[in-house]
């Protein structure tokens, strides 16, 4: 049988239109899904008029803005306060700087395609569909994330003996213990008044599955979803004996449980994820590529005043010795709160006020190059994250690479209050240090794998301060609004703080605003 | 701060050695995992003597033992019953012709480097070592296989109105549920008898993270890793309501929780999962580069016999009018026992009685041609599965060509006895034809997305009959001893079955064993 591709349509009877398919996503409450991804901003041609915007940062929401503004017949300016553009989107190669308030670091990396380090972001969920929009626009390629690896450890030094347990019996045991003791309670009539005699016998059923229990008691005694002991993690030849399950006392003291079990269950977390090949600011160099002419790199904000005609940007641009001004009829700004507060303005006081409440995370990354991958070689680690109570909170493994020689961990990745301040004050050489101190926990031999490392202390990076807006999830709704001739962006305007997506939502929200006040007049 | 390599690495203390971290490894009971993968098998150069081996079928496993045994010098001739190496790892692209005993498929896949669909196995967990260990030391390039993607649907047609669900609602509003229920059995004091009073505060507190619960009442009220209703899934530039859970009971009457919801759970398939760049082929690929030249292709195997010498190959070459033989030292058998059953042998009652005992199940693969990515374009699924409980039982979105504009959809893929038997029977085309009828339930206006379309039902394959051994987890004691100078190898004879790292454990057990007889003499 040789079925052509017309015969083949020409057979498969009822063919529904492209109309019907996007009439039924929306019926089944899908269409959202698109939205953003289906219909990127498209401003009409020539709508902007040559009127003449002022972008404050090339971050990724003030390139977004460039680049949909010019493509409408905006006349762009991006004032760029450092040497380079893409803000906290910040991969590290080896011959790189990293600078920060006190200190000056070189990059000391092997220079090999697979050798690099997301100090900023690092990971893309599959619903942020506006930066994917981009990926796919400017045909930055992508590659899958791994958040949730069964292979990767959990580690309390109290807990266990101090020593890692595995994530694939930590997951497991859990469900094992929780199903058990609900069985029970579900069989010894506890929860009669909340089941119908029906349900009862289902959810009985239910948990036998739910947590691998054995029948006919409804007892968790461990499961091959643990893995077996012994010689080899699966079946192999000949199945043996699977791995006791854990205590379950030990792991309710643990703090597994408290957030980091259910970590990549979060809506931005969990799978789906991706990453650019090769690093993140992929999408920084195709944005640069497309609106890197309008950027001025080493023009620092001094002011940002208003003006009858719109709005004036005083700026100091590297090597000059007196301050510039830009006059434009709007001006976006994405300069990070933290450091938005101590540039002289004329934003009202409710602006001044959002401003000043918007407090960042003190996060910091440490990545190092090792001379192997031991986590690959010596424990079928491939990408994801181990967990730890010590101030590096996790070792992030490299999910690209794989199977290559040497590779670049993260070795600590902070945002806690007192830890993140903790390795902030740091020097550079104590950071790495210190993560080593505390990765050999976890990794006994550690020190030896490491050959050298870098690390990135948001709150100590020129023009940044800080790394995200710490309230989650709580838009800040006065910088949503323009101030005059001056609106707002950065994914610290939305409620997506520390987020890519953020940073282009915002972006779009502005230019949409932008326009339709030009396109009124 | 410039800190080099060597200065950093004498400035991170106390230094660990290589035999420290290997032996710390043992104690914390890592070591077993890097058995296969760093320590290959490694026969002594030039000990196999010159010896022959017959070696019949040129799949993964038959090329393993070709492999490792010439490299020690050892004789192979690799008789394989059809035109190409691999058995059931089977990569279908555009021009390829798919047979069958009773029907020819000719692929008619655009020719690009996405374009393709693994018919026979399709992922690689991260704990199979030894075929990891090949694809590292051949340099197939591995890239990420998800199962687990929360974007995906499950579907029961009786369930839901008949609409599906997205997986991140059906996981999380199982899980909230079950946590509420167990907090009112422990919070109600029906399991005191069962948790001191420590572990009980712990438990509710645990069970509230765990499942999202409200406080102060640890009820279930839906959850923002459900995702957010309307307009995006995520918190966008301002979060809006959560959506609201599913029906607890309805969840309880649908088959999701019957394996479909802890899938990705279970050993073999939970993260990290790879599958090679390109293809599952490029395994083979690799494996006959090194091999092809030992291998005589469309040599059907007629009998096996015992000679004083060793063993005697009956065979038939393609063109040829009569029977040829090869006499061998040994021989590895790795032909599938639906076919071994059938070939006149000297075998042992308890061989044969092994042999007739393994069935096969009927697995059909049906993979579609889509005339773009409408998966990811409209519901952003991004690889991942969806369920159904109508007979194609999954739908897989291609985990690589993320972007491009087609795709290859694996539109079913059916493992079950009556519904593999029943696609099994099925024509080619009528295959197609009920695959895009079902899956239309799935995804409305299907089968206007689809260009053409391939099947392939491994039971009605010629020399296969049969897509991997029925019982799970049970070795065949029988086929993993030697019959005089015969081994057994594949899969088939392990606790793997269908896996290829089964096929490539097989073959090292039985290249061990010849040489161990070998040596020893």
């Amino acid at each position: 049988m040789n079925m052509t591709r017309r015969n083949f349509i020409q057979s498969v009877g009822a063919v529904a239109g492209v109309e019907a398919v996007h009439r039924t996503m929306q019926a089944l409450g899908l269409s959202g899904v698109s939205e953003a991804h289906g219909a990127p901003l498209d401003l009409p041609l020539g709508s902007g008029q040559g009127k003449s915007v002022a972008i404050l940062g090339a971050g990724v929401s003030g390139m977004t803005a460039a680049y949909e503004l010019s493509k409408a017949g905006y006349r762009c300016t991006v004032l760029e306060a450092t040497g380079r553009a893409g803000g906290r989107n910040l991969t590290a190669r080896g011959g790189d700087v990293i600078r920060e308030i006190d200190s000056r670091q070189s990059v000391d990396f092997d220079h090999q395609d697979h050798m690099y380090a997301n100090l900023g972001p690092a990971r893309i969920p599959y619903h942020h569909r506006t930066i994917l929009g981009y990926c796919k626009e400017f045909g930055v390629e992508l590659e899958v994330f791994t958040n949730d690896n069964r292979a990767a450890l959990f580690h309390n030094r109290e807990r266990f003996g101090g020593k890692p347990v595995v994530a694939r019996q930590v997951r497991t045991d859990v469900r094992g213990y929780i199903a058990e003791l609900l069985a029970k309670a579900v069989g010894g009539n506890a929860l009669d008044s909340e089941l119908t005699a029906e349900d009862k016998e289902r959810i009985l059923d239910m948990l036998v599955r739910y947590g691998d229990l054995k029948e006919p008691d409804r007892l968790y005694k461990g499961s091959r979803r643990g893995g077996f002991r012994r010689e080899r993690i699966h079946e192999g030849l000949k199945a043996g004996d699977v791995n006791d399950p854990l205590d379950f006392s030990e792991l309710l003291r643990s703090d597994f449980w408290r957030y980091k079990l259910h970590y990549s269950d979060s809506l931005n977390q969990n799978p789906t994820l991706f990453q650019p090949v090769g690093g993140m600011d992929a999408i920084v160099k195709a944005f640069e590529k497309r609106v890197g002419r309008f950027i001025r790199y080493r023009s620092v904000v001094k002011e940002i005043r208003k003006t009858s005609q719109g709005v004036r940007i005083v700026y100091r641009a590297a090597g000059q010795d007196a301050d510039d001004a830009l006059d434009a009829d709007f001006a976006i700004c994405s300069i990070p709160a933290p450091v938005l507060k101590d540039i002289p303005n004329d934003f009202s006081t409710e602006t001044q006020a959002t401003i000043a409440s918007i407090t960042f995370v003190p996060a910091v990354k440490i990545a190092f190059q090792t001379r192997r991958r031991f986590w690959e070689e010596e424990q079928a680690i491939y990408g994801g994250m181990s967990w730890t109570d010590q101030d590096i909170t996790q070792i992030w493994y490299p999910p690209y690479g794989y199977h290559r020689h040497k590779g670049i961990l993260m070795g600590a990745y902070i945002w806690g209050q007192k830890s993140g301040q903790r390795f902030t004050r740091m020097t550079p050489r104590e950071r790495l240090q210190a993560a080593i101190a505390e990765g050999e926990h976890i990794h006994p031999g550690y020190a030896a794998e490491i050959e050298s490392g870098v690390s990135r202390a948001w709150v100590k990076t020129p023009f940044q301060k800080g790394a995200w807006p710490r309230s989650r999830h709580k838009s800040p709704e006065a910088l949503q609004k323009p101030d005059g001739a001056i609106y707002f962006a950065g994914d610290q305007t939305t409620g997506l703080p520390g987020w890519q997506e953020g940073a282009v939502l915002a972006a779009h929200a502005v230019v949409n605003a932008i326009s339709e006040r030009v396109m009124a007049k």
